[in-house]
């Protein structure tokens, strides 16, 4: 390999503020697809880059070198519009596993590129590998079978798509270097741009859970993955919605599948089904079919039927028994009145820490683990009553699960009003 | 291993500007030692280090929890006391060669743990092993029969001494974190206290070829290693000393060798020969033998002697040839004048990118590679006259590394008043 650039001349330039030039981008990121640049070094430059930043140039610049280090699917040749959805994470954010096989049952073609758990939020792969037999991995051309046949289809980036994006994205994982609008912008857009769609919904989280905790934040990230999709000729638009509280009443691997069969079957949480009808609205108009009816397909079972089939149609049994944790401990209301704040961010490194998660790329994840809930903001409680489970095969684990969750609960005197925020904050297009 | 702390948990406290505590910092320590901890992790670690700085607590717990991550070492039963030097890096530092046989030839004992490149200064193992035979990886047993019978050893610390410290300075090395003064004085001292010498001289560098590149800087790294040295029962004095241009006529390894053999013949570039009896006189000051005279010991032949029956006792041949690159390039005066500067910091980038020093840890280095300067600061030069020899085995590195030198070398007109600074800036005791 050419040493166009000295790695470490490069990361002294971030560390100290400066500004990388598109030349010298374009060779790291293909430096460190090669294996030349190591990890060591990347997760240096991108904790320079987290606390130091990036100029708009370069975060173009980051995509562009990422969608360059592999493959680009091309999905003209299906009958059907694709269109796919991206959310930034959150604590209990399932979405996509109801999403998917409700838009293919309206009649887009969702080609869902997922991953794996990133920090305290889950990810969708490691939940739905918790279905027996289930298989993430697929070939491209497999790929292309599942989403024909089913027309929607949620596995593994291949190895040929943006692998850049791949490796840094597990690295990034481990090395506390999550939540950064760069990072993450150039991480979602180089994956999804590399994909081929045809249309991005963006589900853009704010609030503890997310991993921009507030609106200006979630703003210029939508923004900045909004423009970046425009660029490249995907019609892109982004949802902001809240994330200051779990959604749904599960956060975990196989409570989170429950849940979604859950919606699938025409119940499920509130917030959960509003927010999947919200995001295939958008994916629905966004493939030019404005009059397809998301609400009807929930209803009359036809989304579920896409999702038996896609599960099926990747090894999984949609009919088996989900694992389900060795371990449960009940926390309690300590006292009586309204719940006004069940924090987002504490539920998720609760559930992170019960083994919903992991602390490095090549642990595993436990698919009982995780916390399910039994109120949520609004909802009156009484002392005593049960809050939440954790769930764990691990129970030494309970008293650490704990100690994230030490006051994250609060509880207003009886009558206080409580409005709780809408799920959709506001919309970027 | 027991998860006492979550390492992406740590990470985060000091990436968002937070102090770690002593149990955290001794748990960090430990895990990465063990393996548990990985060198990516520590890699984004010691970048939020490097740009969030450290408590002095936190420094006297990283110093600590290395010293705990291995042995220490004890001269207690050598007839002479113990004394030791220890050099910050600079460009065409080869003071330890000489030093070490000098010190020991006026009656002290010297065990000289050394290291290998660090950035763009070179490693005294690095040039050492430029001498045939020579072996850095001596057995404590070894090395202790080295020091009774010779007085001086310079030697690779082994695997036991401060095992955190080998691994957390190699991976520094290439990730673009070496210069900063928590992670350079807590190396440095950890090192140094678990080696057990009785006394210590610092030589803290100041300059452009330097980790400190200003006085202000040098004073907190010297006095922050000379607190943490008396802390631990280590009488410690520190030299700040100059390091704006390279010290003496050559930078590389085996040319570092031959000019170290020329101070112990009696001649060599005179501030290098300043240099060495002036941390001599420290070191033989600190040992309680004051009225030592080095600069007879190095007329006499008595320090060459030692020098000898050292290398000898490595395995290594002190009259062998030593290695030559392949090929030379010689880079000539543009002007007629005064040689006013020449940069410490480009000789090193450029010596380091014509194969003197490493990009990666597993890189090997060429022992010939470097650059021989042919005129000084102060020096009176005509236009084309030859300024440095370029030496590699892989020339297509000239041109890399002449891209480091552009703008290196300032030539004022002839009759300007020019003073080097001293070498020896200031003394910290």
């Amino acid at each position: 390999m050419v040493e166009a650039f000295d790695v470490v001349d490069l990361i002294h330039t971030k560390r100290d503020g400066g500004t990388l030039s598109t030349d010298q981008i374009s060779w790291l990121i293909d430096a460190y697809t090669r294996g030349y640049v190591g990890d060591e070094q990347m997760a240096a430059m991108t904790m320079a880059i987290f606390i130091r930043g990036m100029q708009r140039d370069e975060i173009r610049d980051l995509t562009m070198a990422m969608i360059a280090s592999g493959e680009r699917l091309d999905f003209s040749g299906l009958a059907k519009k694709t269109t796919d959805k991206h959310s930034t994470g959150g604590v209990g954010d399932k979405i996509t596993l109801p999403l998917a096989p409700l838009v293919a049952a309206c009649g887009a073609a969702v080609p869902q590129l997922s991953g794996r758990g990133l920090g305290h939020t889950g990810g969708t792969l490691d939940k739905l590998e918790s279905v027996p037999g289930w298989r993430a991995l697929l070939s491209n051309d497999e790929m292309m079978t599942v989403l024909r046949d089913v027309g929607a289809v949620i596995c593994a980036a291949g190895d040929g798509l943006a692998p850049a994006d791949k490796k840094l994205y597990a690295l990034r994982d481990v090395t506390g270097t999550v939540e950064a609008i760069p990072l993450i912008a150039s991480s979602i857009m180089s994956k999804k741009i590399a994909e081929g769609t045809g249309s991005l919904v963006l589900d853009v989280k704010v609030g503890s859970g997310a991993f921009m905790k507030n609106l200006a934040d979630a703003r210029e990230l939508a923004s900045t993955m909004v423009g970046l999709g425009t660029d490249h000729g995907v019609r892109t638009v982004a949802l902001l919605t809240d994330m200051s509280t779990p959604l749904g009443l599960t956060a975990g691997n196989a409570l989170e599948v429950r849940e979604s069969v859950e919606v699938l079957a025409g119940g499920g949480p509130a917030d959960v089904v509003e927010l999947t009808l919200a995001l295939a609205r958008e994916m629905l108009d966004a493939a030019g079919l404005p009059d397809a009816d998301p609400a009807r397909a929930l209803k009359d079972g036809t989304a579920m039927d896409h999702w038996r089939r896609m599960i099926a149609a990747q090894g999984g049994d949609p009919d088996a028994q989900l694992p389900v944790a060795r371990e449960q401990h009940v926390v309690t209301a300590e006292g009586t009145g309204v719940l006004t704040g069940l924090d987002a961010y504490a539920v998720g490194v609760a559930a992170w820490r019960l083994g919903a998660g992991r602390a490095r790329k090549e642990d595993p994840v436990q698919a009982g683990a995780g916390i399910e809930l039994h109120a949520k903001p609004g909802d009156h409680v009484t002392a005593g009553q049960p809050l939440m489970t954790l769930h764990t095969d691990t129970p030494d684990r309970f008293a650490y699960a704990l100690e994230s969750l030490g006051g994250a609960v609060t509880v207003a005197p009886a009558g206080t009003a409580f409005q709780a925020p809408p799920i959709v904050l506001d919309r970027i297009a």
